[in-house]
């Protein structure tokens, strides 16, 4: 089945990664389309809403953003776990066919020609902001969001719904070597406010 | 109880954050200390172990870490939700009592001047990598990694114990307003690798 797509506004995209799941990136340069796991995704502005990533280099993935100054952060789900931990060992570079081993689809998205992982739950496309001493000196790179999109079965109206949606959709957490933790319980502090 | 805490190798200390929790910073100058919730902390290196975290300016929090050049990070658990809510609610500029009211309590490491919350389950002592254009442009702040520790009972010989400790040890993972999720199912990939 197609999943409910549904754009997500601009001012409420953090809100897709400030749980801080593991993440894939993935960009497209000269016809070249690549995904790679990250872990080190983080907020970094509300409006315009931007991210950091960590992208080593040497990596396909670095050189296809640098290329075009665009990537997908798209966070994918514990029905991807295997795919997930698959794209963040093994490189194009070494391994030319591991879109494909490992069962990556990828899908567009109007306006946007880059390439989108199917299967997540949660997608921000963005335009590279270029930092050049940041992405030498840290491999740190900084990403302006200029689209965003769920799956609504898990997000909508700017909140997660991992108390109620299968639990196939919930985002990954890596800690190191493979293992990982599902988000967990939903709780609330808004009594304390 | 004082719980057994553990120094935690330097070379493993990302491990503590790799999964994305929201983290208290703190910090210490000219007798004051602070403490602030933040949901922007990602890892950025391993050898030597850096991260990144996002201080908005007007913080007290960030005047005491751009003053003394360095800052904790550490890492409140379930049981600290209401506390860790409050921490990223009210400024010490118009709260100045809020450690105090909140219950946040300190303790001190040897060998370092900082100010470490009571508490926690990970703690991850800072020196400040001044880089002005990031700090100025997108409130970015660097930390290399000098001291680790964590609450051995759940984290011990690298990993965490989030599916055997006390679930009140579990970390916390902000999505807005006051909603938050905790860490949840452990699930490995190995068998892919």
């Amino acid at each position: 089945m197609t999943p409910p797509i549904a754009e997500v506004p601009l001012r409420k995209a953090y809100r897709l990664i400030n749980h801080g799941p593991t993440v894939l990136v993935s960009a497209r340069a000269a016809g070249v389309d690549n995904v790679m796991a990250a872990a080190w995704c983080c907020g970094l502005d509300y409006d315009p809403p931007k991210l950091t990533v960590v992208i080593a280099q040497g990596t396909k993935t670095r050189e296809l953003v640098e290329r075009s100054g665009m990537f997908v952060i798209q966070v994918p789900t514990v029905g991807q776990l295997h795919l997930t931990d698959a794209m963040g060992t093994h490189s194009m570079i070494e391994d030319p066919g591991k879109l494909g081993r490992f069962g990556v689809k990828l899908f567009g998205m109007d306006g946007f020609d880059l390439p989108f992982v199917a299967g997540c739950s949660a997608w921000l496309a963005c335009r590279l902001v270029p930092e050049p001493h940041n992405q030498e000196a840290y491999d740190l790179f900084i990403g302006e969001v200029v689209g965003a999109w769920a799956d609504a079965r898990v997000f909508n109206d700017g909140r997660w719904l991992f108390e109620t949606a299968d639990p196939a959709l919930r985002s990954l957490h890596h800690v190191a070597g493979g293992q990982y933790y599902a988000v967990g319980e939903g709780m609330s502090a808004k009594s304390a406010r």
